[in-house]
């Protein structure tokens, strides 16, 4: 992927989200943000003012959702990949949202990175590549796959928060133990909201919340359905119209 | 409640399980069995032949529903309570369901007990005395809020377990976080069925299964509807018809 101004940048793609309201420059072959991240954003339960920390923020999709829903957040974006960092600076310029973005192992934040935040969001990699296939592409795999293991993201995500402060995050079902058991301790007041492809179908991915210090009990709640009928009918958009308030008007999701 | 048979049982109710298959002695101050306990016998994946341990059997509910669904089975339950124990055995010879039954603590069982079983079922109390409030009948309060804590259940579980035996227990929501940290490194294949009263509403309770050293990844299941309709009406049964299929007929409930 180019990562410069100086050459034409055949490799980067620009594609809206939010209806129009956010433009996102992305590597073609690259790791290229959804719906998961627009559905992160929108469970963020952050307010006018507050500071807002994603961790592997790529090309910060999810960030920038989130400021476009919430006026005067103070944004920051860790990423550990240099072209993937350059260009969520970029994107944040182009949709006029201040962010700030670090270029850092979230394994070890810079210095002054170690404040405390209202919120920390993330979207970590889906595959245990312990038990799965690398994709070819290096920034993807780095995306889908990294080697920074779950427990590591919750860690930096608990440290980082302030008392009474939250953790959102968006991971495969099949994760979700290993997820609650890197929270034990650390986050409480646990909520999970399963999202299912179909009706009827067990749900492949979730959005995850915890807050620091909480000690309110697990929330388990019914499966949100993105898409409508049974099976994916030809090229038609079937997001179901909840889904598709979130995903075109900025609409928040309530957990 | 009433331990022998040299005074009237003025204080035991008899009641019919499984559409009248079973009938359970209970006391009628004390823990009293209900849809869970065949709920969570109807999970069990047993097959003739097999032994099965549950934990904490109570006066045989869940045993006996399973002993009635799959035949031939090696049933053994585990009972604190004196005259809990008592009225299961007498509850599996009223049934013509043979079922050893062993009054002891599941924290220290028995060394002939230390053998390996295909199958392990329990419903362990459902609320953490750390933060709720005991009820007065100390035979309830055992099985409601009991000192023992979840870890020691499914640690109890693991180790009776052959490899690739199963553990099953049905848990109040809350409690899964708890119970996935518990059985983590101990059970695998990890599966959830949410059981939600009313379709729409948050689950309330879950059957959770694990797979002695299984490795597959961790399921969650649409919520499982007990109720048609969006409010109980009246004092008529509103089960849905899968529901009453498995509370009536002693249908399986596959996970």
């Amino acid at each position: 992927m180019s990562r410069g101004t100086d050459r034409p940048e055949v490799d980067i793609t620009r594609d809206a989200f939010l209806g129009g309201r956010i433009t996102l420059m992305q590597p073609r072959g690259g790791y290229r943000a959804g719906a998961d991240s627009v559905m992160l954003a929108a469970a963020v339960p952050a307010r006018s003012g507050e500071a807002v920390l994603e961790l592997g923020c790529g090309t910060g999709a999810a960030l920038l959702c989130l400021g476009a829903r919430v006026p005067d957040l103070r944004l920051t974006g860790v990423e550990l990949q240099p072209g993937y960092a350059d260009l969520a600076r970029r994107n944040a310029a182009l949709n006029h949202i201040p962010a700030e973005v670090v270029e850092a192992d979230l394994r070890a934040l810079p210095p002054d990175l170690k404040r405390p935040f209202d919120h920390v969001l993330f979207n970590p990699p889906y595959y245990d590549r312990r038990h799965s296939v690398p994709v070819s592409d290096p920034g993807r795999e780095t995306a889908f796959g990294g080697e920074t293991v779950l427990a590591d993201w919750i860690d930096a995500a608990a440290r980082r928060l302030r008392r009474r402060g939250t953790a959102t995050l968006i991971l495969r079902i099949e994760r979700v133990p290993e997820a609650l058991v890197a929270m034990e301790g650390r986050l409480g007041s646990l909520a999970l909201l399963p999202l299912a492809s179909r009706g009827g179908r067990p749900p492949e991915r979730a959005i995850l919340r915890g807050v620091k210090l909480g000690r309110a009990a697990f929330r388990l709640h019914p499966p949100l359905v993105l898409h409508e009928g049974a099976r994916h009918e030809g090229d038609r958009e079937d997001y179901c119209a909840f889904v598709k308030d979130i995903l075109r008007n900025g609409r928040e999701l309530p957990i």
